[in-house]
């Protein structure tokens, strides 16, 4: 179990970066970077059985990871999470072969456990003692607690209106917590000015590359659940995006690997309506560049990105797929939270709701066609936000 | 994987009742009853290397658990949750092998979910429509996001003080919740009262056999992951005492298995001191009855439970493993929920920072030796209980 890691590439400009020191973007363009393995190594020395043996928890892909000690990782118990049939919800939908994946069961309940873990984890072995980032609530959580865990000191500023449960969560692991009047890209710019003048090392949404890493173990994860056949559809709750081009990396990491053959998952980006960059973008035919999206508002929070940095690799992940972006109401999004709660007994996010709600509108339109195999992400737990509960008791 | 149970027995006067049938509390002497298995089938029939083989979830002990049919349990994803060292924690409280075995990760954030688990797929199989329970408000919303699964009808009574996300997460899957001005004793009544009437099943705490047996696999989970050898001691937050009566049960299953051997855990009843009837009673000399706790008040909201109806089974355990009881300030649990965050990056609910407390105390007086391995049970996600989180953000 030793990781084929070789080097950092800039997926725009194909500049090669030594993985061994750090690194935020590309120097020469500003493009996130990628992390690169030694795949024809993994072939040789890895098969699907032998994975089948080890512990059920996300360091089994340990090859396709950038630890070189996986046993050394900061670790809070990453179990492999659900994927769970919804053949009542799938009913009420009209998609009659549903699932969820549910990612709200890793530490700190929501799928950013993954990207922390992994993070946090490579951040030690390359001697980082202060990462920042700015956050809207779910990663500077799970950062904290990953953080807390290394021993290591951390630095988040998070919006004002983010959900309140998550800021306690900051502050109970002794996160340096700051709070801003604004949206994530304003905790972004104070972040950048404090990795300025003081060091800290920025692990912003693809600003650090191992974040990403840690994402892709969904895609993998999901993959091999389904017994490494692919799913027609996936949908994703987009923000950052970054768990939909960790998926997208999986997918083409598995495909180089053999690992898996035939038609790619068409991949959806899933967004609010009050907030839906990636999806002006799409529909206008842009492959690079979503625009800063206005006054951005949706009770979906941890997706108020009003302009993700990884615009052009989701925009490019959706192209390659077939996929598409859709946007739904936050009305739609809470009567679904309430239907998947009330029929498969899930509480979801609101992030995860707009999966379901963006899964109806596809197939009502046809995009999804009767009898697809459709997987929903659902990104974290419904208790990090009790008010998007409406029904009340007697 | 087929279930060896063979009947419900009465711990105290050995009546016997049929387990293809509805059953609440022994009719003769109104004790628990507890279901029994033919041991010397799964003896022969299975093997500690055999189970090692099988998908890491709670039900990978089907021959000890009672479902007829295990690949037809209501399920949301029940992974084997992780049994996590605490090296930094356990430094600052003087006990260097200390593990935290952290329920959190559970479906719905609490140990309750295998307790729910069980009992609704067991209550499915044996025909029932409707089930209903006092609460505390996490066992409520374990189980009615089960019954919510199954598509079962569920009626809850919870204490107007319990947790608000707990109420929210009970009324966003559909249960009947009634809110109760007074403690979970006083909704026991109302639910006693509507069963009469409606012909609800009763699910309380120990009125119903099969939850305990879900519990159960939190104590056979450890032992496994302590690769089937015994600590020397674990601290369970009481309150009904369900899981601590259950970590006694399959300590006793695995003994007569031949499973494991040597002495037991000496188990630790730890309680709050505003609501602590089991330690009056074990302090008392009393193996029986836990007197009721007046004005029972805590930060510990699960572990409010004035009188638990299986004291004599709780006082029982403690004494057959040579365990104790001991009871903690809220100030104490609280300032060890901080700091296990802070050090651990593991945010627990206020009953596992009450065993925080307990284990500091009873190493501080000698009970636990130095060098002892030591588990702490942390039933829940802190982020249910946020109000807990003293510190502030800037």
């Amino acid at each position: 179990m030793t990781s084929a890691l070789t080097h950092l590439e800039c997926p725009r400009c194909a500049q090669g970066y030594d993985a061994q020191a750090l690194h935020n973007v590309c120097t020469a363009c500003g493009s996130p970077l990628l992390a690169r393995y030694d795949l024809d190594l993994v072939r040789r020395t890895l098969s699907r059985d032998a994975l089948d043996a080890r512990p059920q928890t996300m360091w089994r892909y340990a090859e396709l990871l950038p630890l070189q000690d996986v046993a050394a990782a900061v670790s809070l118990g990453e179990a492999m999470t659900p994927l769970l049939r919804a053949p009542r919800l799938g009913a009420a939908i009209g998609v009659d072969d549903l699932w969820v994946k549910d990612e709200s069961r890793l530490p700190t309940g929501t799928f950013k456990a993954r990207g922390a873990a992994v993070g946090v984890s490579r951040a030690r072995e390359l001697g980082v003692e202060h990462v920042a980032m700015p956050t809207n609530g779910n990663a500077g959580a799970a950062w904290a607690a990953y953080a807390a865990r290394a021993g290591m000191r951390i630095t988040v500023a998070v919006p004002r209106d983010a959900p309140q449960i998550t800021v306690r969560e900051m502050a109970v692991t002794g996160a340096d917590t700051i709070v801003v009047d604004g949206l994530i890209s304003d905790a972004g710019r104070l972040i950048a000015e404090g990795c300025a003048e003081h060091g800290w090392f920025d692990a912003s949404t693809l600003r650090e590359p191992y974040r990403l890493e840690g994402k892709k173990t969904m895609g993998l994860e999901l993959v091999e659940q389904l017994g490494w056949t692919l799913p027609d559809v996936i949908v994703y709750p987009t923000g950052g995006g970054v768990g939909l081009i960790g998926i997208a990396k999986a997918l083409q990491e598995l495909e180089e690997l053999g690992w898996i053959g035939g038609r790619w998952p068409r991949l959806v980006a899933a967004q609010a309506s009050g907030c839906a960059p990636v999806v002006r973008a799409w529909e206008r035919g842009e492959r690079r560049i979503a625009e800063p999206w206005p006054d951005a508002h949706t009770v979906a929070f941890g997706i108020t990105v009003p302009k993700p940095l990884g615009d052009e690799l989701i925009l490019d992940a959706l192209a390659r797929t077939a996929g598409c972006a859709v946007a739904v109401e936050d009305g739609q999004a809470l009567d679904e939270l309430d239907r998947l709660a009330a029929l498969e007994g899930l509480f979801a996010c609101p992030e995860g709701a707009v999966t379901v709600a963006a899964a109806r509108a596809l197939r009502e339109q046809g995009w999804i066609a009767a009898g697809e195999r459709v997987v929903l992400i659902n990104t974290g737990a419904g208790v990090l936000y009790p008010e998007s509960v409406r029904r009340r008791p007697q």
